[in-house]
């Protein structure tokens, strides 16, 4: 356990949950790297949320709040670091919560599927199908989920599957602290933030409701503004390092 | 498994090693997610040994093999991706083997020894003391070993262990693709390079033996410029993302 006054608290407890997650079963190896090389990002914006990041979340609330049918997408990270802030989410925009991984197992599924149930999210159920533009089971998601959605926030995807999305047609969101991956720089709304921080920011925001101001975002933003802002960020930090 | 031809095969097959490694009880959970912010890093600088790093290889090979009692600390990540390149330097050197591990347990130090034995290496045994100026079992290491060294190599090693071994008057030789690292901002010599890309370099350096070019490298060698170099690399990357 990690002392709740550690300087490095809130890093060291996600590090702690991913952990304890993969111990569970819930977080595939591969999640666990996934982390760390989050990790490495968080570390170069300053781990803050930057004003750009804000602002699609912010873009991210007006895009899910006004879909017909917006889906969230939680996999194994998603649920270990957060599965009480999805359903804040759920709560605040109505949006369908599916489980879709890419390292897909049974007991994987109904882990995570139990997390999130556990922590008061209404989780999508039925036959996965192969409806996503891709090879194996990565190809699976529900009729009544991904498949029919406008919208989809995918937090912590990967670029095939995020093009695979967009080729489907659905406006992709993504929360992701890398702004130069094939998903950030694929995906209509691209948070370069870290999960936790990004979450509550969207929910607030879903709550807020400012239908003036989601209209005004949805005819304004710009993406790759907001990819923009966060490469300057990471390179003012290395900048600020040589001085 | 990773077929060979995949463009993207060293990274992965890394990847995997380290999940194998914790799926085998070698690798510590926070190892997985530090191999993860490694790997960031590494896609910063273009997953090649950059000039500035060969340099720093090459003043390594200087400095241990004009050591008196050279060690090579080595944790559970080093084994599971290296321990047959860790045999080499080892037989190019005469540099001393010490398993020594942030996250310590009886079972660990027996997985990584076999795993090294196994790869041909010749790991120190004894009954490691607390010579270390750190808490609890991070202050262990073997009378014969780190306690009795003048250089020690420690790649992937913590921040704070690389202060308590600076404080004990020891030359530290780091191998971190973090250049910002409190590990790299500490060592004598810091090697911003992949672990399976550096070893072999040192080990080649040590093989040639060239004493006029180590003693040139001794006197001259800056290891604030090759820590600088490793940025403005990154720097370079972010400002071709910009363009």
């Amino acid at each position: 356990m990690i002392p709740e006054d550690h300087p490095r608290y809130e890093p060291l407890r996600r590090r702690e949950l991913i952990a304890d997650g993969a111990t569970a079963g819930l977080v595939a190896m591969e999640g666990v790297a996934a982390h760390g090389r989050g990790e490495t990002f968080d570390y170069l914006i300053g781990e803050v949320t930057i004003p750009s990041a804000a602002l699609a979340e912010e873009m991210a609330a007006a895009v899910i709040c006004t879909a017909e049918r917006p889906v969230i997408s939680v996999n194994g990270n998603t649920a270990a670091l957060a599965a009480s802030a999805i359903g804040d989410l759920q709560r605040a925009s109505g949006a369908a919560v599916e489980v879709n991984l890419f390292h897909r197992t049974e007991k994987r599924m109904q882990l995570i599927t139990s997390r999130l149930e556990d922590a008061g999210v209404n989780v999508l159920s039925g036959t996965a199908e192969r409806f996503i533009p891709l090879s194996h089971d990565r190809a699976l998601c529900l009729p009544d989920g991904i498949f029919a959605a406008d919208v989809v926030l995918v937090p912590l995807e990967d670029g095939d599957r995020c093009e695979a999305l967009k080729k489907m047609g659905k406006t992709v969101i993504t929360i992701d602290l890398n702004p130069l991956s094939r998903t950030s720089q694929t995906a209509d709304v691209t948070i370069v933030d870290e999960l936790t921080r990004a979450l509550p920011q969207i929910t607030e925001f879903c709550r807020e409701g400012n239908r003036d101001r989601f209209t005004t975002l949805l005819r304004e933003y710009d993406n790759k503004e907001i990819l923009r802002d966060a490469l300057i960020t990471i390179k003012n930090v290395i900048d600020r390092a040589l001085d």
